[in-house]
Parts: structure tokens; sequence; C-alpha cells
């Protein structure tokens, strides 16, 4: 018998994204295209890129215009941490640490760039309120991101966004197979889902969003500001 | 139709590790009796742990005696980067950034601690030649421990070996929607295959292994050492 087994069903959604879009509306459709149909316990995967455009967080950039960047990235609010040549590193207004202050010229009208959503956390809540509510199931919602890290080369998928689950689940009050009480071990489990997602995204194939069913979550009011390591905790910055 | 789909099996394995076992083997026979037959393009992720008690990287040290820890450390030729209470960032000689150079109290017997496999690549190319052999297939392997990261709460489960597959799956040459050529964006799947995995792990169940199917991966002569960002570039050491 296998211990445990998860899957995770990427859902393809044609057409662009615009302001004003339902994006609860389009993804459950889509679930139902794909033949996915929700159950309670599923953790909805969704880019952050579908919402910024269907929250109207677009903005004119010309491609490679890094004055321009600068600019914006000032506008969000973010603070430069570190550059090298073109790369900014930036700390965003709600405290993520990631290039350009998230702003993404990938997926988009050429000419124009995405911006972070305002409050992901707050868009997880009103997609998954609504898709509960469309589906009739209890699932969670990860808005995710593609960010680079500290150490290691290439960039992986990480949750900006959490709704309906709690970001890490806690292994600090469980013994190990020989007793041993764990003590560190707080594992960031809304990023893990956030990374399988990216595997059935891919970056150019129109599929935003990723259904991930068996995930060991545990529920409960979760914000992916829990996720950010106040500075003051902080070794590396 | 769902656009691709993966799968995560975790695979039990019951009785303790010790030098000189064969972990091939034992992934083979447990895989056998979890009723997954591997397949070729499978990645099978394993936890460092058996591997280093496989290769009887296992040393005496009193728990919470952070004297003998360090001197450990240093014995492993670890260098000391950051400290903060008893917490000790390090590089190990491999050149991975995490906590206390690997060395790990939890799973083992107590007053004793894992160290890192020498070479843990090469321990991965020997598991999968092995593996392949004994299920006529042909999989990757992932061997993965949990590091904690800079600027975010919680660890993830990342690679720290790599075999039958490369690291990183670049999206540099290909065109998004909108027909803009990707610049920057590399994945570190075999990080979001670890990461993937350790849901299925968890941290006290017995279950050091998982099969992945269906992962986006690129098959060739990859390294875990393509992860390390040199020094150099790196802008947060």
């Amino acid at each position: 018998m296998t211990a445990a087994s998860i899957s995770v069903f990427g859902v393809k959604i044609s057409g662009e994204f615009a302001k004003g879009d339902q994006v609860a509306d389009r993804i459950h459709a889509a679930c139902g295209d794909a033949g996915v149909t929700l159950r309670d316990d599923d953790v909805v995967v969704v880019t952050h890129k579908i919402v910024s455009k269907a929250e109207g967080r677009v903005a004119k950039m010309p491609s490679g215009d890094w004055e321009a960047r600068d600019a914006l990235i000032a506008r969000e609010g973010a603070t430069f941490l570190r550059r090298n040549g073109s790369i900014a590193i930036t700390k965003t207004k709600h405290g993520f640490v990631c290039a350009s202050a998230g702003i993404d010229a990938s997926n988009v009208e050429p000419g124009t760039v995405t911006l972070l959503p305002r409050d992901p956390d707050r868009s997880a809540r009103s997609i998954r309120s609504r898709l509960n509510h469309l589906a009739e199931a209890d699932v969670a919602v990860v808005i995710c991101d593609t960010f680079g890290r500290a150490w290691r080369n290439g960039q992986t998928n990480v949750a900006i966004g959490v709704a309906g689950m709690l970001p890490t689940v806690n292994y600090r009050d469980t013994t190990d197979s020989f007793g041993t009480v764990l003590k560190v071990t707080n594992i960031a489990i809304a990023d893990e889902l956030a990374g399988a997602a990216e595997m059935v995204m891919g970056k150019a194939d129109g599929v935003p969003v990723a259904v991930i069913r068996g995930a060991p979550i545990r529920r409960g009011r979760g914000s992916a500001k829990e996720l950010i390591r106040p500075a003051t905790e902080d070794l590396f910055l």
C-alpha cells in the first residue's frame, strides 16, 4: 500500500483576463471543462498573473526600460535591497523579497507589465469564497508567483496569498520514530504546494491554475504574511 | 481535459537503515509492497537520511551540546556564515547553505546525528543505476533534505543530489502566449520535486521515498551542484 498520494491537475483557461473578470467563475468553468470536480480539502493554486489582470493591476512599461521600471518599483512602495546590473532585488510593500517588486513583463501585452495584487491574501479569500459557493465544496486557495532565492540558482513558485489553510505545517509538537521531540521543523507547505503547481503550469501554456488533491494541509484562517520573516529575525537582509 | 497531471506516491519502508544497506534494493522492494511499478521518467525522491545511514554517515553528539555540534560542523569542513543563539547557518563542503552543516538529530538513535552524504550526486547516481537495473526502467533520482531559507519563514525540502535529469528547466528559449521571449525564468524543478515529495513524506512516518510521475523533467546528466549559486554571484552572502 502506498503511504499517501497527492495528485496535481493542471487546469487550462482559454482567453485572456481583463479588469473586472470574475476569476473564481472562470476557474470553476475551466475545472468543469477539465473534468476536475472540486472536493473538500482540495487546494486550488492560482498564478497571481490572472488575479492581477482581473484586478486591473497592469501598468505601461516599455520593454527593457530600467529607469521606467525603477520608477514603477518606487511607485509600488517597494524598497531596493540590492542591485546587480539590471537586476533589482526589492522588498515589496507586502514584505516579499523578490526581483523588481514582482513587476512582470511575461504573458502580458507587449509594452505593459503586471503588478502584484494589492492584498493577495484578500484576493485568495475572495476567490475561495466564490469558488466554494460555485463548487459546493470547501477548498483552500493559494495565489503564487515565481521568485528567486538566496544561495540557490533557479526560481521556484511560492505562495503570496493564502486562504482556507495554514501556510505552514508544524512538526514541532510531534515525535520522530525514535521518540525524539522534533524541535525546529516547520514546513512551509504553501510554498511546496505552489512549487508542485508550477510543474503543471509551465510558463507559456495558458495553465494558470492547478488543483492539488491529497496534500496534508491544516485548515484554518491562514495568511501568506506568516511566511514573511520579520527583518529583525532575518540573518541575511 | 486537464492540461497535465502529476502524481506523487509516498513509499513506506519498514525497519531502520544501517551502514552497508543497499538503499536501491530496499526502495525497489518497498515500491513492490506499495504497488508502485517504476516507469521510465518517474522521479524517485529519497530523503538523505536513509542514504546517510546506509553510507555510515552517522556521528555521536549529545543532544543539545552546541559545542560538540560546532566541533562536528568544523570537522565536516563547513564554514560558519551567521549565528543567532544556538542557530548556526553554515556553508557545507558541497556548497549548500543550511543550518548546522545538515547535521540532524531527528529520526536517528538518541545521542547520535546524521551527517550529509559526502557526495550526494554520486549517491544519487549509484541508487539510480541499481534501481534502473532492478526495475528495468529509466528513472531519475533526487536526494533531498529539509532546509530553511532567507527572508521566508518555514522550511522546504530541496535537492542535494540529482541523477538522470537536469536540476533546472529553462524557459529562456521559449516564448509566452504574447510572443514575448521569456528572459529570466529558469525553474529549479529538482527543488520543486523535493518539496512535492516532502508532502507525502512527513517527518516521522517512515516514508523516506516518494515516486513522482508526470513531472516535466528534462533528462540528462545533471547535478545538484548546478543549484548552488557561486558566492561571487550571490547578493546575500
